[in-house]
């Protein structure tokens, strides 16, 4: 009897490819992996956690309500801090003040700038959901807005696992290109165009973007290309016959490097500047069309997964419905953590600390690679995050199945293959010239390494 | 523009009934909820969780694994002694001897005894998945194995919140009757029969029995209907064309009250002896037929959700897999605490405590029914759990919207209207009589307070 009595969801999962990377990387014990995403081992707050939970854990009266069952979209208190926070951020960060906003909006649609009442409503902690990790609510999301056939925008590359995800639920990918500022907005109206024009526009339902120091290519998008895609979005939705979200995925939102907006930048590509610009957020009519993710994960510690996201309706309720059946809220515990650490502080601090720690490894890395790889390897450096992104000329495959990566392989060094993180779409081929390297979990020595055998494997490759 | 942009599943996933009981519960300050299916406060584990976590924590070797990511599946060292936990359950309790399971099985079937290379297979690590409470699981079992229109076969009644999660992805349910100690096997096979003579059988997918103190009726099932339970299932399996998985939900097994074996049991009904009978995982075949479920957030901590399944293939694979679209894998902090709770014997020690404390609360419970309750409400007293299920006289409604219902509301005590515990079953009526009183969350004054309003109600009601 065959196993035919899985779902076809059951059947359509796949073993992601990241699995069979890391399987390959146990068998190799020598092995230096800059594929892992792990974060920074040394950094995580050991010191910090065991200080907080003894707070909370101190007496009955505090620690009871941590060790109990909570409400389904998370704990008020906490959700009242992430609104803070990520407010926050938008309004701390250098280029998001409403004139900046509205420099960047003249474009031929009426500008409009946003009132005190809109910013109240869009960071109101009823708008946030708390969730195990931001994977979570990407995966909620998904199940609350897309039917098998339905098709989500991407851009070219993407994050992989946002693939296995439409991959196992049937939902269709159709890429955007993506530049080092964001998506090409040229080729997004194109692709609209041609769903409109091909019928398929009402399958339609969101256009996810990572747009911090992305995974995989490091690319930062700029505010005005998330300005111009909602609108573009919005021109588009009355031939969809429904609302276009904007999915704002901004996992790595804080891991930006400090200081890095004072290095010169080439005034040919002012956008490279490697601040952080505002959320989709900040935009207008952000609160009925901007559904926005981010983590706790990466900034804190990946193994106490806090999530969050600020949703519009209907989202917002569907999705906690949702998520009342998959686990009626996250762990309580975790989520006392957290608003532990936002309320004293010391999560600011800790980030700050974070970040510096991954600027160092980042600048071994780039000096590593200026000084192995071949010149003609173009290489994304970012102002934040855990990644570069490697370019091979034309032609020359970083393909699973290559010969640079069979070769890595036996050098001892494990790198993404960028083609992973590519969507099967019909309208184009998957480049495989590329290649994904992380810093995040490599110490500076295995960086330095790593990237010298990496750097030798290239240079039989690639003149 | 309407909504229209959700999934067919996010139209479907209602608002869960529970969420409406608790909006009401807040409305009135005074309410004595026994509705709530929350654990007990007073003993949940502060100083305990405090200690470990400090152990956990007190160097950066110890806590940086339990801040960082981990393995999909959950930490090997929580899977191998959530695997031993099992097996010892399963091996000490007073009936579970292999003998005592071949005594039962007398069947005209060939019988069978279990050899120790299948007990070995069954516990195994390998086979264990830990995930964000026991609810997780069963959503991603659900998702594994059920497309839209598949069938699961439910006791009648059954937990509802997986109810809701059918209802949600479009699963079907198909009732069938509960006796005190399990399933009426004679009607599970005409169930069975019917679907098979409708051309149905093969959207059948499993059996789902929550076997231990059973929410919300308290029913145990013993281990002869189990056995039963998964012959009947075989023999339906070729008419399937594919396995029919028995789905055991052990979520309250471990909540069973000390001492109550030692309890005068009336001869006519041996079977309701209230110690805990074995799994399905002692039974033969199990390795391949029995998807088990277990928690230890309702004997540990509800607010330090981890729970843990058993699966045979495909399901184990297939759910992993899910799992990593989900989240990759729970978190690795509170499954730290976990391990060092049960490796420390803290755990054991906890849950003995735990026991102590429900039952001197359904004592006082079962006391103040017998005082305060009219005679002729029938009242299935539970050897574990949190709940006692009270049967109105056939044509007095106890549902959410009697007149019982809203006079209780008036009164400021809550209950569980035993209905919305009932599957959509087109092929019966929901009984609309029975009421899920929890003595869980309320103290032992709240308890009396709660019961005596409760029958105070009823007695306007029934003579």
């Amino acid at each position: 009897m065959k196993p035919n009595v899985l779902s076809k969801l059951g059947r359509r999962t796949a073993l992601p490819p990241i699995s069979w990377l890391m399987q390959t990387a146990l068998t190799r014990p020598k092995l230096i992996s800059l594929a892992a995403g792990f974060t920074d081992n040394a950094t995580l707050p050991v010191e910090i956690s065991r200080k907080l939970l003894n707070e909370i854990l101190r007496s009955p009266k505090t620690g009871r309500p941590a060790l109990q069952y909570g409400i389904t979209a998370g704990e008020m208190n906490l959700r009242t801090l992430t609104a803070k926070h990520l407010h926050k951020l938008d309004f701390q960060s250098s280029s998001s003040s409403f004139s900046s906003l509205v420099l960047e909006n003249k474009s031929r649609t009426r500008t409009r700038t946003r009132t005190k009442d809109e910013d109240e409503k869009n960071y109101s902690p009823a708008r946030v959901i708390i969730t195990g990790g931001s994977q979570q609510l990407l995966y909620m999301t998904l199940e609350a807005l897309c039917d098998e056939g339905d098709i989500i925008l991407v851009e070219d590359p993407t994050y992989f696992v946002f693939l296995s995800i439409l991959q196992s639920r049937g939902i269709k990918a159709r890429g955007v290109k993506l530049e080092r500022d964001g998506i090409d907005l040229v080729h997004l109206e194109k692709v609209l165009a041609r769903l409109k024009k091909s019928g398929e526009l009402h399958r339609v339902k969101a256009l996810y973007l990572v747009t911090y120091f992305q995974n995989p290519t490091g690319a930062t998008t700029s505010l005005a290309k998330k300005s111009a895609a909602l609108k573009l979005l919005k021109k588009f939705e009355r031939a969809a016959g429904h609302p276009l979200y904007l999915l704002e995925d901004a996992a790595y939102r804080e891991l930006s490097f400090p200081g890095r907006a004072d290095l010169p930048v080439s005034r040919a590509e002012p956008q490279l500047r490697p601040t952080t610009p505002p959320t989709a957020l900040t935009l207008p009519g952000a609160a009925e069309r901007v559904i926005y993710t981010g983590t706790y994960s990466k900034p804190y510690a990946s193994g106490a997964r806090v999530g969050f996201g600020i949703l519009p309706e209907p989202i917002f309720t569907t999705v906690q419905r949702i998520k009342g059946n998959h686990d009626f809220g996250t762990a309580n515990l975790l989520q006392q953590l957290l608003a532990g650490a936002l309320a004293s502080g010391l999560y600011d601090r800790h980030v700050a600390k974070v970040r510096k720690n991954y600027a160092r490894k980042a600048a071994v890395m780039k000096q590593a690679l200026a000084e192995h790889f071949p010149k003609n390897v173009e290489i994304w450096e970012s102002g934040g995050g855990l990644y570069f992104w490697a370019r091979l000329p034309k032609g020359i495959s970083a393909g699973v199945k290559s010969k640079v990566f069979q070769a890595a392989l036996k050098a001892d060094v494990l790198y993404v293959p960028g083609e992973l993180c590519y969507a099967d779409d019909p309208s184009r081929a998957k480049p495989d010239n590329e290649m994904r390297i992380s810093f995040g979990s490599a110490n500076g020595e295995n960086i330095r390494k790593g990237i010298a055998r990496l750097g030798k494997v290239l240079k039989r490759f690639v003149r």
